[in-house]
This record gives structure tokens, sequence and C-alpha cells, in this order.
């Protein structure tokens, strides 16, 4: 229970952050429990780990992977201990064996959709979009990048190394240039921190302005998503709460002194609606927006019935 | 003609520079050539007054206001030098008194269109979007502003320092931020650095993004812009050219040290469709984009048919 | 005086109403003053004339029509007082005559619009709308309507008994109903209460609602607009206002007793973007909304520089 | 079989009317048939069954909920009477119980949607819609309501009355004033009376005409439905049938007399696209409308392949 | 295995063509190899079952129906070589008999979105698209038909001498005349060639600009489809290869000689995204397209999880 | 008056036909006869050419720019025969070299809407289109071209030879393959045969469907168009009559016998709305088509209210 109540805990001080992390995490601290509990009866054991997911899952209510990785970790059909034990092993291993090849899975899936001599813009510094755009440029497709700087964090710098470090010619524009660009682009990929049931996708601030523009100038929009990133509480009417961090990352505290009348706003994140989705990349397939439920469902187990 | 002269040089080398003060200084170096000038035939005067209009119309050939204001002043119809000399003073006397009083009567005819408790998104730091906030505001209407930081060049924080000096409550975002925000905006209003003939805006980059935000959201957007920055020439089908600015502005160059496949695009302006525009309000009227010709032909005397 | 002073009463005290009798009873009140004023100096007289005009315009600012009727009579560049007085006769008579005629033209350009067979849809009961369809019909064109019942006054009786008066086979819906039929209309026709510079159109409630849903379908969208209805004040940016109706037209005071938390709201127009507007048909042509200075510069007389 | 015939037989004349009536009224009687039928083996207990089905779903052909109730009330696996009467027993408890806690669940997952304060738009008067409008303002979500009056029958009057007794600021206006206050509405949500495979919503009157000005102006279009209301037969083509309804609720008769060449239409419902709903509360989550079959499949037990 | 390599060879060499014909051919095939195959083992028979498979599958990869036949044919959970036979040859002959009845079950589900009156237009010579229309044609419904030529193949020409036959009036046009007569049009019904994992449709060329041209006037835009039209490998991000066609087709070759600087481009089908369709009439129901993988799912067995 | 006769009898007979050479041909005449006639006072001079003009717009009342020509041709101010007979003769000459000028005007204002490298759609066979792109290929910008086959009669086969002949790069296409090409073009560019007073144009058969695929993916639209196509009498409301031409051309009458259900549409035009064109190429200047009045007044001299 040790490891457990310690990986809770970083979870919950946001040592251990984004959404892969706690998943796995998550995963890696329920098997151990379950290696090394204790129950004398199938009664107890039920309610032993139905504590430990508890306490995982309080930690960040609004997380979206945690409950995804609990909930798949902890289910078990099994009628006695050591056969429920060895079902929570294995799904556990399972989970993060998959939330590892996550990432190589969309990259292949993704590239599919990539011709040759494409233009892509992305958005902030994706793991899952730039394994879309590495893995069809390693399959030998002549595709540039148009990377956006990313405001208040500037994560395209990041972005921009990355892609230079695989050769891939790139450039640089400041977040409100988009537009500008767009035209010329045939694919834009990001990332998401989360997808609702209805398929929107929340992800960096300024993704859905993106999206805007490419829908008004007939250009793809794809998202890359791992499927654990897909919420099932939004099935519940639950919005993903957008988070609003500190105004530092936007302007200087002391260019604000003596400015009585000003305040910030530093939303994290925003929502890009549906229709604007062209295809949602997962590790379990492209999908339309409107198949979000398929992934909840297939993938990660959770019944319309279930929830409510 | 050695002030008319270094006037030249000086918007030659932008040391006069901003669309306006361009074209005072012309009106104005034009004024004191008409003065003291010396033509003994009013051949001579036509011919000295049409070539001093060339030296400052090539200084910057895709300056906007500079051919309106050189040619509202050189627009003379008298027969005799004298009365022709007092002509083009009396014409770049009132150019220069109307293109002063513009940012005021943009002001009071921009107010009427904002109602009380309205919240207005603005984007860059532009004179006239300012003097139609600042007017309602001091007209007792209760409102408050989000302005868009504006990268590159960050005028937003001009823009936040002045809303504040009035005592507006204002809110500072990033430019990604401004879909995220759209739908609690009662009315956008921005400048313009030029205007074509067929109502298209082009303005600080990022402006089109707003646009299109609005247009989705059933946003009013308003555009204000002095006359003198219609664009005659785009009758003759010229494109109003997009200056590409320097990298410096969005990367500090060693950043970019080792990234040999990244190149950096910083283009300092787009161009806004006209179906995104409501109103473009001027000191000649508030007219939706399609009177773009008019106030060519009624405020700056170009006609059709001279141009062509 | 008397009589003018009567008819700004009338006008002030709504026993004049309607943009055509505003305007109509304005021209003749200045006629009759202009014939029998004594002015013992074009100064005298010039000032008399302003005054008379500036009685009658202050009746109701914001009635569109009357400061049309009033501009376009007392304008005159005669020298002397008799030559002033004739030519203003001269302008009433004419602008009472124009008004008189300005249905039967509006008929007649509008009716050329309709093909055999067409199914239009109109609202509220206008007769400048109903002029097209009327002349239409009794061109021979076999032609049906829809009239919508225009809640909360039911104009929409008002036509169906003129419509059936004419033999035009009509068929009453709720306003409700409007989107149901729209896919199979082929004209919607309304009339106008104002027209602003911008093309924008002020009509009874429910107008936009109508021209959103042709919009949707494809259905083509005409007004159809007196050129006094035409707007000048708008180019100032003045908005036009919106009238608020008394709530019993809405719902019987009795049923709102012990309802201490509703209140109703009976805005008695809305505002139609010029998008949603194919053509305005108007006793000066049939123009598209972007031409609506064009008919206040050339029908009304308003230059934009006079204007500002 | 008396009380089922009974049932029936007010089914089919109205006097039981409503979807949810309808639905646990049919409920009722086939529990109440099951546990009294005498069935001297299997095959005789299928028989009768199904016909006590058939001759409930005859009753109506075009409610929508009819079959639903039936269906999952009928659906056993088990092989003796005994066992296939309790299961009829339960399903029907459970589907009555289901219904019963349908518009409270639908509140509770609808209320997640609403911010502290929104502005609500609604028409007519669903339970459903005000019981996620309520929910919100129990919460101490301080919101307020635009009801429409909803003509013909004005049920508006129904729901402001409602919302008033919940103390919750309410504004009347006619149905034609909706788009002119969209702008300002943070969500409208509204019934259903039937959601087809395809997502689409068939509601009062009007309902489409809120969605399209909606839809215009960025704000989120809500349906509130019962699990019971989605349609399986429109999986097979059938179209929902709109009810035209007596002229009578849209003018008084004698108003017609002597108006020869006028008639009525009252359709009573209009289909609002999938594309203009955001998500569709129902009591099993709520989803975006291209979830319809889903919600058919998994909670009223439909499959794709039974159907055809 | 004579008859497989036969079939397999003269898919390969598209002697056998069309994804009806392709897909049932295979199945015969298989079943007849089922039929005479002499397996010592399970094992052996898995893997002779297999080979045989691939074989098939591997003449044209990029055919929709062939892997659906395939699939549908060579799945058995029997543990007997006797029983897997009977399971293959039953699968098979099930296959057959619903590619044999699927055009007229679409008939039947289309038939019921027509109405009595409808003008319907339809594009090239689709047999699932004609047997909705004749179908509502001989249920009585009184219906008439536009039918576009179809450069450059002109099938046009072989469907309305198919409509001629039924006795159903029929306008033929040229294809740049769609949007001309599309605001007239009730329905447009197309075929397809195959159906992503989004619901994009892949069909003749030209029918995207149908899809356009519809959605701008709000007619209802229908795709009729069998089941194995549906593509699975698209949940692998897998494009739709678009064939690119003789050019001879288009132009006859001499015509191009001495004109170096021309080249042709002959492609043969288009891609219509989803949101230009309403519904797409299959074998399986009536759906909209974002329900394309419970087609996948539930008709082809095809798992999200078999596949990634 | 013989060859004013023969020419009005040509005109009539289509032996002379096309708006250009119509509307030359006119002038042509009227000069002719001012230049010989005889008459002995302005009266009579003024009835004589009042005669003439009737009897060339009586040829075909719907040709756009017969009406265009005479105007222009006869319009005169002169108190003295001698001094009217001159100006129509000047008028005249003006007039000619104008339209002869058309072309080459409409070349270089348009190819200043040309980038390097830009590709560009045609459809049919233009030669002010043409004037464009050949204008901007000669200044040695790198453009290619897709030309529409333009079915029925094939006029892209014109096209490609024009341009092949220029060495421009060229693909053709069939007309169903242009919105498949769309996304990857810069400018649309086409012609036209009239232009209507709200900007709408009327041209080719299937322009209207490009300019739809244009503006669907944000590609440029440009109608290229000499200003005597404007047509003065839309303002009248007269809309453009569209030439309904032999079925010869869509289909060989052999094929149709027997086809007794089966007729043939072939409109030789359609109507472009103005939302969907960005730009009106002409010899005046490029204008958005809002502007379609100010071209009629200002190059074509026709007066709002002369017209009325």
């Amino acid at each position: 229970m040790n490891h457990l109540l310690e990986t809770a805990e970083k979870i919950r001080t946001m040592e251990i952050r984004g959404a892969g992390r706690i998943a796995t995490s998550a995963a890696f601290a329920l098997r151990e429990y379950a290696e090394t509990l204790k129950a004398e009866s199938m009664e107890q054991f039920d309610s032993m780990i139905a504590d430990a997911a508890n306490i995982l899952i309080d930690t960040r209510p609004t997380a979206v992977s945690l409950p995804n990785a609990v909930r798949l970790t902890t289910k078990y059909t099994a009628s006695t201990v050591e056969d429920a034990r060895q079902e929570i092993i294995n799904n556990a291993s399972r989970f993060i064996k998959q939330a590892d090849e996550a990432l190589e899975k969309i990259g292949t899936i993704g590239a599919r959709r990539i011709h040759e001599g494409d233009l892509i813009m992305t958005h902030c510094n994706s793991h899952a979009a730039l394994s879309v755009i590495t893995t069809a440029f390693e399959q030998g497709k002549n595709i540039s990048v148009i990377a956006t700087e990313t405001r208040p964090r500037k994560q395209g710098l990041l972005t921009i190394k990355h892609l230079n470090d695989f050769g891939i010619p790139t450039t640089l524009i400041v977040d409100s240039a988009a537009r500008y660009f767009m035209k010329y682009v045939d694919n834009v990929i990001v990332g998401a921190d989360a997808i609702a049931v209805n398929g929107a996708l929340v992800n960096k601030i300024g993704t859905s302005q993106l999206a805007l523009a490419a829908h008004e100038a007939r250009v793809n929009f794809l998202a890359a998503a791992e499927t654990y990133k897909f919420s099932p509480n939004t099935i519940l009417g639950e919005l993903i709460k957008i988070e609003e961090r500190s105004i530092d990352e936007v302007i200087e505290p002391r260019e604000l002194e003596n400015l009585q009348n000003v305040i910030v706003k530093n939303p994290a994140f925003d929502i890009t609606p549906p229709e604007y989705i062209d295809l949602i990349i997962t590790d379990g397939g492209a999908l339309p927006p409107g198949m979000a439920y398929t992934v909840i469902k297939e993938h990660l187990g959770w019944e319309l019935k279930d929830l409510v």
C-alpha cells in the first residue's frame, strides 16, 4: 500500500503529471498493490481493491487518464482471490504496454494520412502529433512543417528543435499568423489533452482557432490522441475543466504594477467542436469524432448503462 | 525644395513612418514648396508641382496614404500661378486639418455603435480603434475591453496602458485565446493599415483570425480607418504588399543556431476579407466595406476613369 | 405657420404615423408654409425655412422618412425669396408625387423578379411587399403566397384578407412554421421600416429569422422599400432605435399577476444583416443592399461630406 | 386482458397521450396481463404475449415510445412460462421505474452543462428541458430564462408559470423575437417528441428555427429527451410523421369565412437537423446526436440486424 | 483449389469486376473450396483456409468488398474440420444471399424516404440508387428524375434508358448544370464505390460537387450502399485509393497531338465529406454517415481491437 | 440608313453575334448614319437619331452590350446639328476604341492579381479570362492552368490549344472533376456574358458550381468582364434571360428515339451569386461585385433616376 499511497501523493502534488505518466503510474501502483495484498476472502479483496482505486482517482478528480487506467486495471471477473489478483496484474501490464506502444501506433496509423509533398501545420508540442509527422517523414515522404510559437509558454520552440533533429524542413510562425499561411497547408495535426464523448477536443489554447481557420479553407484537421485521453465522465454531462494558469506566463508581474484596471486571463486549453475535426488518430484506429463513445466503450470498457 | 527633399528622404529612410505622419508630412512639404517656388508661367508651375509630387510618391511606392495626400494637395483648377499656389496651400492646410481631426471624428462616429455594457475586443494598438473605445467610455458608457497581446511586438501592452489610464476595465490575453473569449464579446474593433477597393482590410497579423472568430459567433466586427488609408491603386488590380519583418521579432537569433532545418516567417499584416467586416468607421462616416470606392472617389478625389 | 405647427404636433403625438404619411405630411406643411410666409430678405427667408425644418425634424428624432422629406423639400439654390419659395413649392410637390407613385413603381419593378408558378412567403402586412405580389398576379402570373401570422399584433390576418380579395391562393401559418415551409418557397418578400447605410433592413420582429431560414435554403430574399425609408443618419454611426412596444400586445396583464419573476419583452423590429438580402426593390430601382448609400445620395440628396 | 384492451383503447382515442404516459401505461398493461394470463405451454405463452404486444403497438403506429415500451417489456429469454412471466413483470417494473426517474436523471446530467450566470432560452413546455433548468437553479446557480410564447397553443405561458414558481427570473417573448435575443443566450434547451436514428430532433414547431439561430450565433443547443423517445423504426428508413393539427388553434373559424382563397396549415412539429444540435441530454447520458443508434441499441435493445 | 485460383485470376485481371460481383465470386470460390478440401487436422484446415483467403485478398488489395466477403465467409468457431467446413459453406451461402437481396432491401428502405411528387437527382448509373427510385415509383409515388450525363463515360445515358423503361419521367442534363437545377430538387440519391470509417463517400467523380450544391440549397443527399462497400481498412488510417483512368475517356488522343504543354487528368472517383451526406441507405438500414463503424462492426464483423 | 438597317438585320439574325461584336457593330452603324444623315432642324436630328437607336436596340432586346453601345454613342449635349453629329461620331469612335482595348486592359489589370507559381482554373473559353492568364505568363510569372472541358460544346478544347500556343502548362479535366482539384488551385478566373446590378455573374453553365467549390475552399474567384457587359436593365428588376440551347449539343437525337419518358434540358448559362465572387476585372478597374452600379453609372452613363 505504501507505493500506492506514494504514487497517489505524487499525482496529487503534480510531481507526476501528463496524462500518459499519470495513467501508467496508477497502473504500476495497482499492480504492485495487487501482487502483495493479503485478503482472506473475496469480499475483502473486492473491498481492498475498490479502496485503492478510489484513493488514486480522488487525487486529481479532473484528470482524464486516471479513471481510465484505474478502471481498466481493476476490472476482473475471477471468483477467487488468486485468480482476481492475477487478472489485475495482467490488466496492469497490458495497460502499461499499450500506453507505451500508443505513440508508435498513432504514428503508424496517422502517417497513412500524409501524402508525399504535404505541408503540415502543428501547434504546441504534442508527442502524438509529432509521432505522426516523423513517422511519415521516416517512411521517405517529402514533407514540411509549419510550427506555431504557442504563447504563452512557447512550446513551439521545443517542436522546431524536435523536427530539426529529424531533418524535417520547418517554419516557425507566431500564433496570429496561422490563418495567413493556412491556405497553403494540407493537414493540420495537433495533440489532445482530452476528448469528450461528443468528440470535442480539449487541447492547448489556440487549437480551436487553428481548427476554425482550417475548416474555412477546406484543410484537413487531425487530432492525435491516445485512447486513454477519452473522457468517460462527459457522458454524465460533466464538463472538462479548463485550467486557468499563472498570469506570470503571459506578462511579467512588474509590468502590471500600477495598472489597476487591468487583469490577465490565461486559460491553458480551449475546446474545438467536433464539426471542425476530420479524424482523431488513436492507438485504436483513425476515427471520426462522433465515434468517441465507441472508444470509451470498446477500449476503455465503460458502458453507457454503467455510468448513469 | 530643400524641405521637400528632406521630407522625401525621411520618408524613404522611414525616419518618418506611420500612415498619418507620412501623409501630413508630405502635405506640409508641398505647402511650403508651393509657398516659395518661383514659376514664370503656368506651364512651369504645373511641371514643378508634378515633379515635386513624383519625388514624394516615389519614396515609398507601397505606402497607401502618400499618394492620397499628394493628390489631394496638388489638385488645382486655377489658371494663374498665384491662384494655383494659393489653392495648393489651402488644399494642404485642409488635408492636414482633416488628418488631425480624423481620430476625433472616428471616435465620435464609432462611439455611437457602442452600447452600455458592451465588452469590446481589440488587437494591436490602433489609435483609431482606441479613439472609438475611449470616446464611448467618456460618454459615460460602462464598457470593458479585452486586449490581445499581439505577438511578435506585443503592442497589446501599450494598449492596456492606454486603457488603464482612462480607467477602462481591461483584460489582457494571448492571441491564441481570442476565440475562447469571443462568444462573450459584443464588438471587435481594430484599426487599419490600408483598405482595398473591395473593402478588404490590411491590418496587423492576426486581425483576420479575430474577424473569422467574430463572424463564427455573430459578433460585430468594426474597423476604424482614416479615409487616407483607402488605397486607390487597388482599383488597378494592384495587391497591397504584405511586409515581411525581421525574424528577430519572433525569436532570438541564438535560439536558431544549429537549427539548420528551421526558418522563421514574420509577415507584419494579414488581409481580412470584406465579408467578415460589418462596418468601417472613417472620419467620413460609418460605411460597409463595399463602399470603399465611394470613399476613394468622394473623399480622396480619384475617379474610376482617371485611374485606368 | 399654424398648419406646420399642427402637423408637427400630430407627428409628435403619433396622430400622424407611418413612414409614408409622416413624410408627405411634412412636405405638405412645408409647401403651405413656403407659399404664405413673408420674408423681407433672403437671410430672413433662409432662417425661417431652417426654423420650420427643425421644428418638424425635432418632433420624432428617430423617424427615418422625416428628415428625408424635409431635406428634399427645403433644398434650394435660388438667390431671391420668390425663386426660392417657388423651388420649395416644386420640391414639395415632386416629393409628394413620388411618394404617391412609389408603391406602384415598386410593384412594377418587383414583379419582374417573380416567375410563373412561384410560391412567395411574406411577413407582417407591408403595402410595398404586397404591391409586388399583386402586380405580378395581375400580370397573369400564377402564383401563391404563404403569409405568417406575425405575432404579437397578427398583421398577417390583414395580409390574408388583402390577398384573398385579389383572388391569390394564400396559406396562413404561425411564425414558428416559417422554416418548415421554407424549402418549398421561391421568394420571400417583406417590407421595410428603415434601411441603414450598410444595407441592413429594419423591419417587423421576425423578419431576420425568415431571412436566415431563406439563406439556409438558398431561397431569394427581397425587401420592398420606398426610397424615403433609407436612413442617412446611419452614415454618422447612428443606430436605428428598436421600439419596445407595450407588453399588453403579447399577454393579457392579468395573466402576469402573481408572476413576480416574469417580465415580458416586446421589441417591434429586428435587424436583418445585408448578407441575407438578395435585393431591395425601391421606387428607384432594384438594388443590392450594398448600394444603400447610392440611394441616400442620388435619391435623397445627402452627400457623405455634408453629413460628417 | 381487459385492462390491456382498455389501455389500448385509451391510447387509440388519445385519452392517454404524451410519450411518457403512453409508454408507462403500456408497460403497466403488459405487466398486469402477464401476471394473470394462463398458458399451458411456452408456445401458447409466446403467442399470447406477441398478440398483446401487437394490440398495443397497433393503436398508434406512429407513436415513438410505444414500441420501445412494448419491446423492452416483452423481451424474455426464459424457457418456462413462470420464468418468462416473471421476466416480463420485472421488465415492466424496471421500465416504469426508469421512466419515472428519467426526468430527474436528465435534470442531474443536464444541469452539469449549465454555468453560473447562464441565460437559457427554451421553447414550448418540455418537462425534460425544465428539469435541467430547475435542477441547475436549485443547485444554486444564478441563471435566468427566456421562454418563447410557442404559438399556436401558447405553451410558453405554462413554462413561465412553472419557472416563476421556482423563483427563476424569466422573460417571455413572442416566437419571432428568438433571433433578436439569441446573441445574449448561453444555452438553448428544448425537449423532444422523437429522435431519429441520424440524431434529427422532432419537436414542437419552431424548434428548428431556434436551432438555426443558435447555430448562427455559436450558442449551444441542447435537446433533453428520455431514451424511450428514440425511434428504432427510422433505421428502416421510416420517416417520423409530422402531425397536422386543427386549424382552430391558429385562427378562429369565423375569421376564415368568406376567405375562400385562404387555407391554414398547422404542423405540430418540425425537424431539427443533427448538425444544429450540440448534445442530447438523456437519462442514459449526454450524447451527441450521432450516437442515437447507440441509445436505440444499448438502452432500447434493438439491433441493426433484427430490424432489417 | 482450381476454381478458387481461376476466380482469383479473374479478379486480378479484372475479368470479374464491380464490388458486388467480386464479393460474391470470392464467396462462391471459398464455398466450393471448403466443400472439397481434404484436411487431416484442424490445424491443417485452418492453414488451408487462411492461405485461400490470402490468395483472394491479394488479387486486388484496394478492392473494398473483397476482404469483407472473405472475412465473413472464413469466420468459424467450430473445432472439428467437418463442422468448420459446414460453417464456411453456410457463411458463404448467407453472404451470397444477402448480397443478392441487398439491392431489394436498399430499394425498400430507401423508398420510404421518397415523398409523393419528389424530384430526384442522380449521378452516374448506380444500381442501388436506381433501386430506391424505381421501388418508390412502383409503390405508386408520382416522382420524376434528373439524371446527369456523367462525363467522361456518360453512364447517365444508361440511367435514362433504365428509368425510361420503368416509365419514370426523366430529364437529362450535362454535369455542369447540376447546381442550376438543384433548387428544384427534393432528394439527391447516388450510389457508392466505398464508404470510409468516418462516413466519407467514395463515388464517381462529380458526386462531391452534387453534394456540395445540395448542401448549399438544403436539399437531402442520400447515398445508397451495400454493406459490403464499407471499408474496414480505413480504421487503420488507410486512404481509399482514387483510380486514375485512361485519358482516352476524356479526349481523343489525336486531339492532343502537338499540344506538348497539355496533359489530361482523369480521376474516376472523388470523396464526399460526411457533413454533406444526410443518410446512407444500406441493406442494413438507413444510417447517418457517422455510423459507418457500426456497419463495419455489426454487419461485417470487424472489431476495432482486431484491426489495430 | 442602309448600313444601319443591314447591321440591325445581321444582329437580329445573329449573323453578328458575341457581346463585343454586337456592340462595336452598332457603334459603327450609328457613326456612319450620323456622318451622312440630313436634318433640317435639331428636332428632326433628335428624332432621326432616336429612331435609329431604337431600330438597333429592338433587334435583340435581351443582348446586354447593345443598349450600352447605343446609349454611349447617341448621347450628345450640342445644340446644333453639326455639333451633335460630330459628338456622335466622336462617341462612336471612342466606344469602338475602348472596346478594342478592353481585353488588353483587362489583361494588364488582372495580371496584377496573379502571383508567381499560381495554379489557375478556368472554365469555357473566355477571351477576357485568357487575357489575364497569358498577360501574367508573358510577364514572366511561372503559372499553370487547369481547364475544364465545358460540356456540352467542349470549349475547353479551344482553351487548351490557346494556352498551349503560349507555352503555358495546362491540364484538361472533365467538368465534374473541378471540386476534386480545387483545393490545389490559387485563383479561378472566368469570363462573363453579363453582370447584373447586384454583381451577379451570368456566364457559361457550370460557372456557379466552380464558384461554389472555390468559395468552399477559400480560393479566389475572379470574373473578367468588359464594362459593356454590365446590364443597366437589371436596375429595373429585369432578369437576365438564360438561353435554352439545342438539345443536339447534349445528345445525338437518335439516342433519344424510343425514350418517350426522357427530355433534355440545355441551359447555356447559370448565375453566380455575388457572394462567391471576389473581384470583377474590367477595363475600368478591378472591382468588387457590389460596385456593378458604379460601372453602369460611371462607364456606361446610366443614372438611377433616368432608368426608373
